[in-house]
């Protein structure tokens, strides 16, 4: 199975993508994105844990419910969240998924909708809705139309995030792309992530829900978000079933498959985010559980001091022996040893000569490793996450003026 | 009673001041304080609940449990933090204090001692005992002492923390004066605070600590402190019993004046932040109980998109919206009301027309209230916090370099 980002995308067959504009974004960009399964497709979806979601959240849920699991359509405006907009904003949302589903000649619960942009402003209906015909017209399933989609569901991202993978399912040729944004994942409370995730497998949506739990809980779960989403956080999974290849003939082989392209996103999102400089690849050993090696990563991860250090490329391993005593893990002092990118910082848990000049021409590269061992105990965890500097606090600091 | 700041200091009977340089700090300001009680005082201690504790942490605890809460001197060094040092750390801490008790004729034991600064490096031993016969020569109760000693205790402040007390106890007249080190709290993983509180009262050790335990609850723990603390947090809280007042005769009273003084501390440490531009008083309430209405009020003080738009002086209350939404308490979306400086910006969970332009000036100011309302339940919160400006990032991205 191969897995491929930007360079070379596997199309599933059984959608068509499609994008435009509809003058949500100041800037005149792209910011209406379609993709259709003309013969409907299964499908399964997480969205955010938060308390206050957004429109388009409950009615997705609302329409995914209706439906059982069946979609035509995926609506997605950038440049306005549809969020804390009130009963107005469910009407919003569910004129603009009507308009579509006319369009398409379906039943409005067909439709999907999701938006990303600023909170508490009112969706602008009409010019959505104007723009629709001009955009489904030119709808394909060419990579450009892909690439157009992608581009329209950005928001703060500097560049569009897919992933694809073509394997053997049920001993036919299937394939799997995925498309993503969200740039603001420097901690689990930034900007909005989209992802939206397509086969030409075929499987019933009980199926898809279980392999999509997996995979989220593998890949985008471990760079910042669970229990700390945004209002519109969405993540879907459609099966088109145009390949003819059952899921249920290898449903790991299939969740691999969704692992890789989700974990390529979540890289994706991560080293776009918003100022990111740097890159960090935590790994925790030693704890007394995986729980345990979660917590200290998660605490490690989201620490502004050693965020801001990682910034200044600064082997600073203090902050980090500091991060690790307050996550509130039970771990032994004494037995703690740091490496930042491979070499060796601390040892039982006290410094330890290393070539600090190395060490921070190392830490100056895009990306690299830092491993923490907390003991002898079986936990382990994985993290990737990134470095804070000057440049995230500008663009958000000006995000909405 | 009446609390003063900088302006007028009062300095308890029972104590002298000391201040000078043992070149720990490479800028060359003064970097070791003492303080002394000819005559001893009883002393309460509060400190860290980091995991990983500093060599002078672990060695006062120790001392205070010898001396039974007697304390003679106290022996604080800024520059470097002697945590992560291994047994030579713990040695560091022993030799230092037995150094300053041979030159005041007592045991170690009644010597306490405190680390700010660098983690990981082992403290010069040999220069700041060489350094005490000279410091110690110059001790006095002046104001200037007190004033040297507050500054000996700063590592990234910009300016010393005081506050001081009089009142009536037990039909005497009796003082208190705080002295306070910390300008990181933008977050509660920040710089080390240190916090000395000096009262010519009298009182017996247990009831120092109920009073201490009492007045850092209402003042320290709620600017960002308790269960995220440094690896180096010390509380210290010491009665000569000059004044000849018996704390147990009015121990409700002398309580509020400890509070007032920490309070007083707290506002000083938060204004004092780190490249802090904005401080902002976090009022919840309606929450179902304190607790969950203390989770709200966290969620949103250690928000980085929130803090980067008040740096901004952007009245993006969706942030604030979503940050009440992921903090895990029970809350009524549709029932959340914020006021931004007086202004109501969301109500019933929903936009609300407001003068966006006057509510950004109003946040341009150095000071502003937020308040926000999640239901109708009992539960309220209030919490001292800041921006989080790019002067932040920078300060803390050439800490060690």
């Amino acid at each position: 199975m191969t897995v491929t980002s930007e360079t070379r995308l596997v199309v599933p067959r059984g959608f068509v993508f499609a994008s435009g504009t509809a003058s949500i974004k100041a800037s005149g960009r792209l910011d209406v994105g379609v993709v259709e399964a003309p013969q409907r497709a299964t499908a399964a979806a997480m969205f955010t844990r938060n308390r206050v979601v957004a429109a388009p959240v409950a009615v997705g849920r609302e329409h995914l419910r209706t439906s059982r699991g069946r979609v035509r359509a995926l609506l997605v405006n950038a440049g306005n969240a549809n969020c804390a907009t009130g009963p107005a904003g469910l009407s919003a949302a569910g004129a603009t998924c009507a308009a579509l589903a006319d369009l398409l000649h379906t039943t409005p619960e067909l439709v999907l909708p999701s938006s990303t942009g600023i909170i508490g402003v009112l969706l602008p209906v009409e010019k959505l809705v104007a723009a629709l015909p001009d955009i489904l017209a030119h709808r394909s399933s060419s990579e450009e139309a892909v690439a157009g989609f992608a581009h329209a569901i950005m928001t703060t991202d500097t560049r569009m995030k897919t992933a694809s993978a073509e394997f053997t399912l049920d001993r036919r040729p299937t394939s799997l792309l995925g498309i993503a944004k969200g740039a603001g994942m420097v901690h689990p409370d930034m900007a909005t992530m989209l992802v939206y995730l397509f086969t030409d497998a075929a499987a019933p949506p009980s199926v898809l829900r279980r392999v999509l739990r997996r995979a989220v809980a593998q890949s985008f779960n471990c760079i910042s978000i669970d229990g700390d989403t945004s209002t519109n956080d969405t993540v879907v999974l459609m099966a088109s079933g145009a390949a003819e290849s059952r899921v249920a003939a290898d449903e790991a082989g299939f969740t691999s498959a969704v692992v890789e392209v989700c974990a390529s996103l979540a890289d994706q999102i991560v080293a776009d985010g918003e100022g990111v400089t740097h890159v960090v690849k935590l790994r925790v050993d030693g704890a007394p559980s995986n729980r345990a090696a979660d917590r200290i990563a998660r605490t490690i991860a989201h620490s502004l001091l050693v965020k801001t250090a990682w910034a200044g490329a600064d082997p600073n391993w203090g902050r980090l022996l500091a991060a690790v005593g307050r996550a509130g893990a039970t771990i032994d002092p004494d037995a703690i040893a740091i490496w930042i990118a491979e070499e060796k910082v601390c040892d039982q848990g006290a410094a330890v000569p290393f070539d600090a000049g190395r060490v921070h021409r190392r830490m100056s590269e895009p990306a690299y490793e830092i491993r923490i061992n907390v003991g002898s105990g079986p936990g382990t965890a994985r993290f990737l996450t990134t470095d804070l500097t000057s440049e995230y606090v500008r663009i958000n600091a000006e995000y909405s003026t």
